[in-house]
């Protein structure tokens, strides 16, 4: 097979059910991976570098690539805006990268609308107790604050439902590798791999014309 | 995640693309897989066992099972029926195994048609050379039916397209590797785990009017 596009993966999941710790994981020990970057209005942090943790862009670039449909798409939190822009991810699958998306819900759904061969996977706690746990565990959240992400938690499952894959995550670098074989195996889809096919194809159809 | 039922596998491919020596290679070295069971009407050749190679009916009895809908797929090859008994095939994916059914294009995408959640893999040569070196090798046919065979391939490539995914057999073991890879990823799709999903969302819920 020649090199092929890498699969654009949308990852989401409940906060505390670990997506950092297994992104880490697999970034620091797999090959070919890339993040997604972001655009975004909002001010940079101190360290943060522009087209590495964002695209730092002004209220009016912003509207002006919702406009011209550079993102596949984009959120408003807090009073600024989030999206994601089109021509990165692009370049980045074309040079062969699996591209990760870290995203919530209703961003994943829209990329799939616009993109369906993007590859939906959330992220599960073995149980609910164990997100709990997880939360609890950090002690930095009050018991009310746990409650609320516990509940939101309860309100996202529901999307999940509509994802491609789940995956458990109950040790962060196991998780990884699953990971990690669930987005090789996209390779191998049959629509990535249409031009191979068709060589093949026409190479059968020149030898056996040849033949005659 | 609870034990889930089995992915109902349907593989296909050009004569000589080395399907049997992968398929033996998969069994031998993984758990958990189990041959779909044909029912035809032609009668058993010498050491062919009911119910292991193939089911023996009658016509008549295999013409009241097209009419009941028991069968998944059927084909009439010189003059003999053959087609897949669908109740063979869901007490083995109940019980857990991924159920492998070997058939060609036509079949599989009648199956597909039946059963949305099958997972089509076509398998092909590294190129449409090998499979003439392939075809050539094994010293036993004319180069007439070798060209008709690799005609055959050709019409039938465009088929491939239509499937969820190929996997190319360059070397037969590790062929069976990946397709053990390929087919233990269909595990983790979000339909294949709704039952889980819905238990951590009501668990969820529990956890969070309890803490009310």
């Amino acid at each position: 097979m020649t090199k092929s596009r890498g699969s654009l993966i949308v990852l989401s999941g409940f906060a505390g059910v670990g997506k950092g710790t297994v992104l880490k994981s697999l970034f620091e020990t797999k090959e070919g991976y890339a993040y997604s970057v972001s655009a975004t209005t909002r001010d940079p942090r101190p360290g943060e570098v522009d087209g590495v943790h964002y695209f730092f862009v002004t209220k009016e670039r912003f509207e002006e690539m919702i406009a011209k449909e550079e993102l596949l798409e984009h959120a408003c939190y807090v009073g600024n805006y989030y999206g994601t822009p089109k021509a990165y991810v692009d370049k980045k699958l074309e040079e062969g990268f699996d591209v990760i998306l870290e995203i919530e819900v209703q961003g994943a759904l829209a990329i799939k609308e616009k993109v369906p061969e993007a590859v939906l996977i959330y992220m599960l706690p073995p149980s609910a107790e164990a997100l709990k746990d997880r939360l609890t565990g950090r002690g930095t959240e009050t018991e009310e604050v746990i409650m609320k992400r516990l509940k939101r938690a309860c309100e996202e499952a529901k999307g999940a439902e509509q994802y491609d894959y789940i995956i458990v995550n109950d040790d962060a670098d196991e998780c990884a590798l699953e990971l990690n074989t669930l987005i090789r195996a996209q390779r191998l889809r049959a629509k990535s791999n249409l031009p191979f096919i068709r060589k093949i194809r026409n190479d059968l159809k020149h030898i056996t014309e040849e033949g005659e």
